[in-house]
């Protein structure tokens, strides 16, 4: 593969052709392929198929005794699914709340209350010292950005560097304006980078000066056994450390079983000091006597504990591995030295990250979706939809089929030919045009 | 038993004493009752016992071919839970939303998008005009008012007249009073009187001129189906009443599966105009991806139609028509005649509204704990916590067995008695001091 700014205009004008004639006869294909969000496959549902019929009907008591088919009231959900849990987000299991199906929507919730009632070391609610700004490390994740949109709240971009946000600039950020209140983190795995938060910028985050004294780490830790190799990353405790440095409110710690067990039917989970778990508590428990305690149960059946969890882990990472490689093995044939795309190879988490030649990725997946592959709008790794550099892509490769995941990404590959060098031509053609 | 007012004072001291003595008799059996809360009993859960293995191992694809053990992107739930209990809130199927295991956080949640976002037909959020204001029909449900305490919400009491509330007095208050943004209706057997609401208040609220363009019935129809008689309740349509006075998106209306089905395991159910089910789902859709899908599935195949909840209401109802009759057997038993006590029978729902003598609820409650019968807090059933006349007591017959709501029946009857004779002699002998 030549490099594509190396071509003289009319080869370029030759790979073009040639690109668009293979891109053409990919749509000919009429092929209905889906990259758009991070869903688990039917194969790796079926490992969880065990919940389909738990309880069962002699297995509705919890282990004290309680009748889970009953109002059960504490939203803290059931001491075994705590201890069960709390393991994985580095907790202890009595600073750990387990709840309903989402943890979007605790993030969603616990933004409410702060924005209506305010958090532990405020001294008014959020609403009241608005304007509000969220930092957001890039690319991220779009439904997190999506809550604070909703709610007005200023979305701050902050570079990523494969170990984490770039720490001189979010140090500076929030020491500088007491707006600043949060910060969305996916520490492990980012969605879409992969990339694990380093022990320097976990400690950084946990001992930085902030200018509000109510200012929250929304730690989404989405993917913490989700693993790709056999080298697990291993992320600090930002629990440990933020107390270590006088903060132990400041992180609230999030997780999910949402691609452990079913999407969408499985339990949200959340971990924080003792004032902020208080804090929760006393909420939550306006809002609901309760989460879903037959599915904590259901949960804490099928998978035990974290050697439980571990093991279910493993059998994902089979499945998931050969489709991640899949699609290395397609940007590699396609793309490898034409010099207009890198992509992520990761180690763990659910996305692929493919940014391509500043300028064109709306290009790309207007061309990939041409050609049946349906993919997330482009911009959607960045606040308010909007890529400043046009240039970011979120591969999802779990949801088809080994097959189509390589269809796809044989898809996207031309689509990114097509769409690169008609930028270079186009540039060509505009400079001479001078 | 004689009216104990018209007992001379040397008698109502004897009765008094004779009255403690059966109390302190009673107290020294060490019984441990609970009348605390409207839950199902054990036997009544056992009635959905095969919701514990549903959905089943090949049983996880919705009508349309949808996976429910994935991300299924549809916030108001799947089209079959919405069909099914369409007709138990009188609405159609379009203009129903199914959610998670919690109608009570779906009130909590779209009164926090008014306070934040406003609602359709609203010039400007609820918070933005603060204060606001809802009234409350009394006595009412205790976790109705604790969300509005919560928000800092005022809550204005309306007298209930036996067939709603009474709507002389909200007709002037909403007319006047453009803070008034909601109304909390339990309109059917309703929490805890059992009354309820006639046509003609139906019709009224929905007729009514409000001062706030905003202004909405929360409209929890809690206990739809849940008949006491062979003549159930019907309660007019809401919904077709508000359209019909020009007033589409006045009523939000709620409903639960938590008192058919498993408590606190159940489903939510929100039916509404239009305008009001587009507002409610771009909100929920920034807050979650989706309800539990699977557990709707379950309540789809354990219920199939209205025909097969009409069934297990029945069944319901054979378990929980010996109990209420035994707390009125027992009432009457010890009570009748005293004039100090008047009970509810109710025709449905889950609750005998008790008043005694003005001034003796709280000291009743004191005494029925101590005789080991487990009660809610005196005033609960009043904004605040607070009965100004301190005469309602909720008695909740339904999760214990037989033998024990006779006993908690007479525990509370006998506290009952020594409560009003020492009042009534309390209050001759500050007379007769003056």
């Amino acid at each position: 593969m030549p490099r594509l700014e190396t071509l003289m205009t009319d080869d370029l004008r030759a790979f073009r052709r040639q690109a668009g004639d293979r891109h053409t006869a990919f749509k000919a294909r009429g092929l209905k392929l889906d990259s758009t969000r991070g869903k688990p496959s039917a194969e790796q549902l079926d490992l969880s198929n065990a919940l389909l019929d738990l309880p069962g009907t002699d297995g509705f008591k919890a282990q004290d005794g309680g009748d889970c088919r009953n109002y059960l009231g504490d939203v803290r959900g059931l001491p075994e699914a705590r201890a069960l849990f709390a393991p994985m987000l580095g907790a202890p299991a009595d600073q750990m709340l387990v709840g309903g199906n989402s943890s979007l929507t605790l993030m969603h919730d616990l933004i409410v209350f702060a924005l209506l009632h305010g958090v532990p070391d405020g001294t008014a609610s959020w609403s009241a010292q608005a304007p509000v700004s969220f930092l957001c490390p890039v690319p991220g994740y779009d439904r997190h950005f999506s809550i604070c949109e909703g709610f007005g709240i200023r979305l701050v971009p902050v570079p990523l560097t494969g170990h984490g946000p770039d720490m001189d600039v979010v140090e500076r950020l929030v020491a500088g304006d007491p707006g600043i209140k949060g910060m969305w983190c996916v520490p492990k795995y980012s969605n879409p980078t992969a990339e694990t938060y380093s022990d320097e910028t976990v400690e950084r985050l946990a001992a930085m000066r902030t200018a509000a004294p109510d200012f929250r780490l929304f730690w989404d830790n989405a993917y913490a056994v989700h693993h790709l190799t056999d080298r697990p990353h291993q992320l600090a405790d930002i629990l440990a450390a933020c107390a270590r440095h006088g903060h132990a409110n400041r992180p609230f710690v999030f997780g999910s079983t949402s691609k452990v067990t079913f999407a969408g039917a499985g339990l949200s989970l959340f971990a924080s000091s003792t004032a902020n778990l208080d804090w929760a508590r006393k909420h939550l428990s306006r809002q609901s006597i309760g989460p879903d305690k037959l599915n904590q149960l259901r949960h804490v059946r099928l998978l035990r504990d974290m050697a439980g969890i571990a093991a279910l882990m493993e059998r994902h990472r089979q499945i998931l591995v050969p489709k991640f490689q899949r699609v290395q093995a397609v940007f590699a044939e396609h793309l490898d030295g034409a010099g207009v795309a890198r992509w992520t190879e990761p180690e763990g988490g659910y996305f692929i990250s493919l940014d391509v030649r500043p300028g064109s990725a709306r290009r790309v997946v207007t061309l990939a979706q041409e050609a049946g592959v349906a993919m997330v709008a482009p911009g959607a790794t960045f606040p308010y939809g909007k890529d400043p550099q046009d240039q970011n892509i979120r591969i999802a490769p779990t949801f088809p089929a080994l097959p189509e995941v390589g269809l796809a990404a044989e898809g996207v590959a031309l689509s990114v030919l097509v769409a690169t060098s008609e930028a270079i031509l186009a540039e060509r053609e505009s400079h001479s045009g001078h």
